[in-house]
């Protein structure tokens, strides 16, 4: 499996896209909206007191679909709050700053299906717009992998992902080689061997400590950013919510190996480039890197069904149906690598066993999945002269 | 017709996609290429003593092929040339600049297929690249018109386009209107009315001096613009080479009419949002925009088959294989207008009668487009202090 070639999104805006199928991740875009609307004051803050002509606004795993533009548009509605803001305060109203926004994922995203909806989200954005609070704005698109650098030396002033951020730069080395170490699942469930679990965290140890390290190099001073992504409540990793997600689609495979249709070898050598971490795991990471203090870090959580929209309570209404929905919203999401890797032939069939597998465990418990979202604030390195020693930052995370 | 829908180079690597067929382009490109690299050295200089971060390249009208890397290629070797020289001459070296480039086009385009080639890009630049002499480099995609804002003020430092500013950003009004006031034909050529000549030339005055007002806006201080496009020899705009081209695709389209296998109302009706200027044309618009002094203004010549390499002659080896290659090039870049206008079932058998026509003409004279480069720096309007009144841009080409 190669990451930046089969991990994006189910294509187009049919039945099963994601465009059609991301309603988890809305939900969770608007239950952050405070959190994004603080950080987009403090970088639009930033981007007036900087020497850059204009704010520059980077969503990092964008995909195609509502959600991408989503996001602009709430960016958007931020910048013209705080304008407001500010003038009711009796401040002078700020020049009209230009916001500029790359939306990023790996390039097999499908990019063209956002830049043909651009149109139309700026027709419906002026017509909300009864005011003139809505500033000047362009939209780029930028395809690569966010475990790279993505953007010149400190020029961005917010960073935001979402849903983006609990899978790997790839599948742990040790696993991918080919020895079956986690034999009949495709990620840490409840018989995989603590070896494992090690294997997997240290990749996101890794892999965020990278991304900490890259983004700092790419903020402008007083810099931020909004990081959501699924997380873990359990301290035990076999056992927690997201576990079950990824454990009970293998159970389906394994199905299918019974009936002879996959290859029992196959779903051996299937590991996914995932991880979620607890907020323990996350906060230690950020910690380590030095770059970064934390404006606010919350765990909140949703419900697995992304249509059930009852936030009180234990109970699954209608599980099958709830079933069928949870497996539509993981389709959407990973059929690119079960297609890459198994082949096509069996998506349809394989989603239907998943969705019994859940709608079975759902009668038995509601399951949440619990989701980080944390807010951070770019350190700046003391600037050094030439004949200065630094003696901040020795670890070489700002090298 | 919408031009911003429609108007898109054939999608696609396939063998009548313009990614197949875009030679006539990479000619030019090659072709240029003295001027472009004296653009992105004086571009660079700006770049380093500007307060920005980067130095920032945008390719407006960039299409999907392998054009559309051969200028990212062109202005990384010549950002990499301009370092050595300054160190050759003895300078300090300048500290290494990272260069970000937008590849623009129309949202039609297919950028999904320039993301998808970027990574093979990236390896056989680094190959080819033995020393460490690339400056770090990042890609995005920004769809929109260059007939409207693509950016923030003043933070591009070089504007490049090849092949496009011949487009108009629509056809003339009273031509869309639906009259029939140039019958038979598609574009300018003999039969066609002074009135008609006048509107397309009107078009392509408000579109340029619309362009060279939107860009001065984003250009930084000493900013560039190398712009490269189809133009006119011919005092008289009804026997221009260009004429010829598209002249005999409405002859082609008039041999269908006469089979019944078109409406003559449709052809009627199908106009171009094309014209190409003479260099006095081109000159006065940018004289009149006071926002540019041109560097270079040049008419080059580039044989209409793109196959055909002999600069010198006015000799056809083969003039039936020469109409093909025409006829391909062309089809490249008009198949979305046409199929969306006439239905794609004609273009087969249109490009084949088109071949036949240009072959006979081709045996008559040796056809040769005329292309112009011009390549401008930006003129900075005079700061105006609080209590100041500009005298010097008063004509609102600086608004």
């Amino acid at each position: 499996m190669k990451v930046e070639r089969d991990l994006h999104m189910s294509r187009g805006n049919g039945e099963t896209s994601y465009a059609s199928n991301s309603r988890l991740q809305e939900k969770s875009i608007l239950k952050t909206r405070p959190v994004l609307h603080e950080a987009v004051a403090a970088a639009h803050a930033a981007s007036l007191s900087s020497a850059a002509g204009a704010m520059v606004v980077a969503d990092l795993g964008c995909s195609s679909g509502p959600n991408t533009l989503l996001v602009v548009n709430e960016v958007l509605g931020a910048v013209a709050d705080r304008r407001e803001d500010l003038m009711m305060g009796g401040q002078q109203p700020p020049v009209v700053q230009h916001v500029q926004f790359f939306l990023n994922d790996l390039p097999g995203n499908d990019f063209n299906l956002v830049f043909q909806s651009l149109e139309l989200f700026k027709k419906l954005a002026a017509a909300k717009d009864k005011g003139e609070s809505l500033p000047p704005y362009y939209i780029a698109g930028l395809p690569g992998s966010f475990y790279t650098r993505l953007f010149p030396d400190r020029c961005v002033h917010l960073f935001h992902s979402s849903y983006c951020l609990m899978w790997r730069s790839k599948v742990p080395d040790e696993l991918a080689r080919g020895t079956v170490l986690n034999e009949g699942n495709m990620y840490i469930w409840e018989a995989t061997p603590p070896s494992v679990v090690k294997l997997y965290r240290k990749q996101f140890q890794e892999d965020f400590s990278l991304f900490l390290k890259l983004r700092h190099k790419e903020l402008a001073s007083n810099g931020q950013m909004v990081l959501t992504f699924l997380s873990r409540k359990n301290k035990d990793v076999t056992h927690g919510e997201v576990s079950y997600m990824w454990g009970l689609l293998a159970q389906a495979l394994q199905s299918l190996v019974k009936q002879g249709r996959v290859e029992k070898e196959k779903l051996d050598s299937f590991n996914l480039p995932f991880y979620a971490p607890s907020v323990d795991e996350v906060r230690d990471v950020i910690r380590q890197s030095e770059a970064f203090d934390i404006n606010h870090i919350q765990l909140f959580e949703s419900n697995w069904d992304p249509h059930d929209d009852l936030d009180d309570g234990d109970l699954v209404l209608d599980s099958a149906q709830s079933g069928v929905n949870v497996a539509q919203s993981i389709r959407a999401v990973i059929e690119p690598l079960i297609a890459h890797h198994f082949g096509d032939h069996i998506l349809d069939d394989l989603f239907e066993v998943y969705a019994r597998n859940v709608a079975k465990h759902l009668q038995k418990v509601k399951t949440k999945y619990p989701v980080i979202v944390v807010s951070l604030k770019a350190r700046r390195a003391p600037k050094c002269h030439a004949n200065d020693r630094c003696h901040s930052f020795t670890h070489g995370q700002f090298v």
